[in-house]
């Protein structure tokens, strides 16, 4: 019935849960189904107890099953009992300038506090980083750098961290060189230089709608006027919008956050991204594209990237290991393309070079395979926290609630009944110690006041049963 | 005759060697002076002879005095002996953008080569940082952090730092508080987000002529324009010319180095300081003052800044340990005055932080005097070595050289013959593994093409001396 493979280095418990996850996804197992005992898995598979209990609480974990008492195990949890993903914004067609400064600041004054369970964190919690890994290998770079890394770095940027980043390319199916490469202080630092380089105060760039609020005001602060583009929360941007903007607007360039992006957390098809970039090619138009989630995948393989279907060199492709590995650490990089001169010299004269000895430790951990070891663990962790999340929020939510269906990254974008006000449900939430993101943060013209981001890169435990909870209790007093 | 108070802390052998020094300087002993053997200084002050030789050893070491064989100790070097100080520049009262981007390249490529005598560098020589110190502290840091210094740091930055910052403000008459700091990524990034702060695209600054090279470069990034005033080497920017300047044209801000500047090496005097700071306020325009090298004096106090002057938070005070401890750590901070809101947004959209650990590991580096005392050696090494160069120039260079003469950093600008190219000397002397920073690299008009600037930053030797000798060999050859 399940077949196990014991040629493949898989784990055996993961091939066991994932085949029986498989069979409910395609609705074999249908909810409340009674699945096989762990004796008959024993049997069946010549597995150990232990194998066949741990396939189970792996399964159990994902909220895909449950036991019961005296009685076994049952399909608790199936696709088919999502909550519907929102609608396509339609934003409007004019470059908006809605003042969300404020509720910036104010979000983000307590995304520190400990006290708080922070759904509005925009990285995964501390407790998902590979700590004692990167501290073991800070002493390394210590020992082996020049100077223990108090010396400037080479402007373009550590040379093995680039060389790993180009490696690394192959997984997205790109073919990327160290020399393609240049290192930056983060991705929001990579996306900056490219907006700097290729703009001038007044000009008019195109992005997602919602997007993540740090791209807005980082165009703001550079005196862009943003174009918000309708988004779906399944497929990213509408190419026909784009299309239609390009047409009657002059767009300088265009961003996107091609996979799993912040907030909605969609990751375009394949087909969309080849789209994209020919049509942006074929009007001269740039596009800086913002890869940061693309390796916290959920699926079995890495989705490509705009870049994979790059071949004049007008993508440039931002990202860092700020999602994934170390925020602290200030260690991204822009593959720019044919716009490689101008975000060197903008690296330069804007800020000499990036941090030596976090680039060096990060290109050790790429290059000894750390990072692909600890991605597999993150991946995980986020997959069930994501399921557990559907779960809690279709129990306490409103039931007229829609939430995106996110892939990968850690970002679920929620839209509530329109006579909610998410700044109102923020005020109450955080008197409940309890941090959301409300959706007026993402976007500059008037909208998504009833949509929220939540962030699950936080470990699941009963509080954030309990929180989840609480913030549906909020928000049906408020309806 | 010499006076020792064997009551200060201050080392023996250092109070006999000022004593002297001081003598030399006031001319009480001249040149080819003969100077107490070793045995009267042990005689009559009661010191041992290691004590009386280590003093003489330092006179040596300053090229102050120097032993003939079988004879004694001479004075062999006084300050009326140094090379004229070039006349204030006289920079065009229009904004130029004379193209030196790729010479800038050029000279920069070869920062990092082992086999050049690099006195185009830019920081003090690895040699000179402290860092088996700074690899201490940032294992203690990667103990004492939460999270070990992975996650984000505080948007404006670690709190330690900030407060270690604000203390050391008492050193030049400051009265920071650890809440008027921003922490950067580098002094270069501070200056970024000022520019960025108060400028748009088009506005005119005005700046020293000359002035560091990646000033010149930033502001061409941001698209301002630049106005260059006529400097005093001895004194810095002429005021009367800054008042002119602003009297005709529309100045949006003033950006100044105001401790011994970057190429000149002046320090502005107090009065003049005052006298700036109080004529912007009244006109209105923020003043941006780079002091990344004001901790580095050679005199007995650490000179003021304008920052010293301001009461009304016009000035907008940018510095790092770039230039002192840690090029590679990225750590800088600004003190931004009346202006803190809209730095703190642009350093949020731009870099979301500064790196963690290496802001914790400075902040404990200034807190347990390590900072002080590293600065110590850093000053008397540095000063040793202007001494050394003066006197090699002065021995090597054609003789209508000038020279500046800087009591503190460590940088010398040099103005050769009227006929000479240094852009021409760069490659001659790049073939001898000699690296030099032309003088074009400090304007966007056409002059300094006669001048370079030299660094004394790297450990006095033999080899330096040889490659002195060297380049004053290729500038005859070029008269």
């Amino acid at each position: 019935m399940i077949s196990i493979d014991s040629s493949q280095t898989e784990l055996l418990y993961l091939q066991i849960a994932n085949n029986i996850e498989h069979q409910i996804k395609h609705e074999v197992l249908r909810i409340g189904d009674k699945i096989p005992s762990i004796r008959t898995i024993c049997r069946d598979h010549g597995v150990s107890m232990s194998t066949a209990l741990q396939a189970y609480f792996e399964l159990e974990k994902k909220g895909l099953i449950e036991s019961r008492p005296q009685s076994g195990y049952y399909v608790s949890y199936a696709h088919h009992k999502f909550l519907p993903i929102p609608k396509p914004s339609k934003p409007k067609s004019l470059c908006c300038n809605e003042d969300t400064e404020e509720l910036i600041d104010t979000v983000m004054k307590d995304i520190t506090n400990k006290k708080m369970t922070l759904f509005s964190l925009g990285v995964p919690a501390p407790e998902l980083l590979p700590i004692a890994k990167l501290n073991k290998a800070m002493v390394q770079s210590m020992r082996n750098l020049p100077g223990s890394g108090s010396g400037y770095e080479d402007i373009q940027g550590n040379e093995n961290l680039r060389r790993q980043i180009a490696r690394l390319s192959l997984t997205w199916s790109g073919k990327l060189q160290k020399d393609d490469i240049i290192t930056t202080a983060g991705c929001m630092n990579a996306l900056a230089y490219c907006l700097m380089a290729l703009t001038s105060a007044g000009d008019t760039i195109a992005v997602e709608s919602p997007v993540f609020f740090g791209i807005l005001q980082l165009a703001k602060s550079l005196n862009l006027k943003v174009l918000e583009i309708a988004t779906d929360a399944k497929t990213g941007i509408e190419i026909e919008a784009l299309k239609k903007a390009v047409s009657t607007k002059k767009i300088k360039l265009c961003l996107l956050v091609s996979n799993f992006q912040n907030p909605l957390g969609f990751s375009m098809p394949d087909e969309n991204k080849k789209e994209v970039v020919k049509f942006l090619e074929m009007n001269n138009i740039p596009l800086i594209e913002d890869d940061i989630y693309g390796d916290v995948y959920f699926d079995t393989h890495r989705p490509k990237n705009c870049k994979s279907y790059d071949e004049s060199g007008n993508v440039l492709l931002c990202s860092s290991v700020s999602k994934t590995v170390a925020p602290g650490y200030r260690v991204g990089w822009v593959a720019p393309g044919k716009y490689k001169e101008k975000i060197m010299r903008l690296k330069l004269y804007h800020s000499i070079s990036a941090p030596t000895l976090s680039q060096d430790v990060i290109g050790n951990f790429l290059e000894t395979g750390r990072y692909e070891n600890h991605l597999r663990k993150l991946r995980q962790t986020l997959y069930t926290n994501s399921l557990q999340y559907f779960r809690c929020i279709r129990e306490y939510f409103p039931s007229d609630t829609k939430v995106s269906r996110p892939q990968g990254g850690f970002m679920l974008w929620v839209e509530l009944n329109r006579s909610i006000d998410t700044v109102e449900i923020f005020d109450k939430a955080l008197l409940q110690n309890i941090s959301i993101s409300p959706g007026k943060m993402y976007t500059l013209q008037k909208q998504y006041n009833n949509c929220m981001r939540l962030s699950y890169g936080i470990p699941w435990n009963d509080k954030i049963e309990g929180s989840i909870k609480t913030l549906g209790k909020i928000l049906k007093n408020s309806l």
